[in-house]
């Protein structure tokens, strides 16, 4: 079985190869910019593909996106229609992503930026805030990565809501559906957390308006999509400080360019695209698990619905 | 039924005795420097009273710490013997700590201050760290405050331990017990988090030979007293990199002396002893819940063991 393996860093491509190969036997995995025999090739494992990469293999069975989002794998205008695309997600990715999502929520909470301030100042200043289950935290999207940051956040004792397209029913959290329940979701929220898919339909949700709803001081954290933002309205609400706080991980362009004003902004924290990484060790036995049960015309929870756009 | 009240803060004093007197209808509470009759004190609610406040008043039946700890009641070289002392613990204190303690433990897991630092240098630079089941965290000191901060550490998914004076069983969680188990706690422990209660012989117990027992460029988080730990010996152990980093919220002493080496440390986050912070609001209630039920001769769970120091 061959596959074509691309990420935009030649050096992480090969990486990835060996991995994988090594954890299939018997398949031939190679880097798709150096594959010759077209014909032969089943599988893509990519994360970002360029326009045009995927549609060179006329016999592709199915596409790996490198990471839980397909966005990516989407974006490519010539992508085959109906070529059914595998995600991977796991235990790491998840786990990852709650410590991040508790990690800055926290933060924000307790005011550490403000707080950390007071230190450079030399200054014995305790910043008082509520506690954590008089402060109002809610994720967007709750997917597998989404559920869980939600989950986590109730676990450490915060007023958690959640949002997501479908009615879900969840422990401990008050959840909101829809664009009818999107205004009950923001009203008074304080720290809000994205873990979208991007589509069209969430592609600058979080903007002007959106801000606009939620506590005044409000902070964002979003660990989803940069598409996800409209830049100039955050921008704008911190500057106008209804917006306390941001943490970003995501961007529109990354690495984020280096004379975007996000970089030395007082009041955003940048992190590069951290959040959840995978690793090619977890992330490839994820990914040689999922060929071997699609191969093996087994059902593959983690493929997606391109229709829907994750 | 009187009621004298220290803080060292005066107006903090006054603070405390309107709302007191509000929750205790018919008791008379004043600022202990402002009372005249001495022989009709009873109780005494205090925070770091001075060498002598106590013993001035000869019918005092009971002392009550505005905290979890003693230690700055026993610490009154004149204090009467054998005097019931009532400790505040609560949800709210217990939730604040537990707050800190997942905040600090993940800042330091997931390396925030050199992210940061990355953000400064406008250096896109991922910082790849272990996933938190693979990360050795521990809490010394396993009462209502360190109990409660470990097993919200193994919620948060970090391969936890618990370290007490005598043996627990705590469910997900790796406990050790007394002298004998200190080697096997500390033993690649990566962040150690110090909740213990301050007596005689956990004075100066965070030493340079017990950070030599840590992993390699292990965390440290301070959220106990400031007297547990031996400030040089932190000091030589960052700059030797056998501790990579601490978090600093008590002190030897306190507010931190503007001259003192922790403020500008690059490695030392301090923060001013607001991991968990009782409010006159919650601890008013709680206080005063205490003392009704000490008078009327009803059991109080909160009566500390003076011999034990906690």
């Amino acid at each position: 079985m061959n596959v074509a393996v691309y990420l935009p860093d030649i050096d992480k491509t090969r990486w990835w190869c060996e991995t994988l190969s090594g954890l299939l036997p018997g398949w031939t995995v190679r880097p798709l910019q150096e594959i010759e025999d077209r014909d032969a090739v089943r599988y893509a494992v990519v994360w970002r593909p360029r326009t045009g990469d995927l549609a060179q293999f006329p016999n592709l069975k199915a596409v790996v996106s490198i990471g839980a989002g397909i966005d990516h794998v989407l974006a490519d205008a010539e992508l085959p229609r109906n070529l059914p695309i595998i995600r991977t997600v796991g235990a790491d990715l998840t786990q990852r992503m709650r410590e991040y999502v508790a990690l800055h929520v926290l933060r924000h909470h307790r005011d550490m930026p403000r707080q950390l301030q007071a230190q450079r100042e030399t200054d014995w200043h305790a910043i008082v805030v509520p506690v954590a289950p008089n402060r109002k935290v809610g994720v967007m999207g709750l997917g597998n990565l989404g559920a869980e940051a939600a989950r986590t956040l109730a676990g450490l004792g915060f007023a958690t809501r959640g949002w997501a397209r479908t009615p879900r029913i969840m422990d401990g959290i008050e959840t909101f559906a829809g664009e009818e329940g999107l205004a009950g979701f923001l009203d008074g929220l304080e720290i809000l957390v994205n873990l979208l898919p991007l589509t069209r339909e969430t592609t600058g949700i979080l903007d002007r308006r959106l801000f606009a709803r939620l506590a005044p001081g409000a902070c964002l954290i979003n660990c989803a999509r940069g598409a996800h933002l409209v830049d100039e309205d955050l921008l704008a609400a911190l500057d106008e400080g209804s917006l306390k706080q941001a943490t970003l991980d995501v961007f529109h362009q990354e690495p984020l360019p280096s004379d975007h004003p996000f970089w030395n902004h007082p009041a955003i924290t940048v992190t590069p695209h951290i959040a959840s990484q995978i690793d090619a060790a977890t992330g490839g036995r994820l990914i040689a698990a999922n060929l071997r049960l699609f191969e093996a015309g087994d059902p593959v929870p983690d493929l997606a619905e391109a229709a829907r756009g994750y």
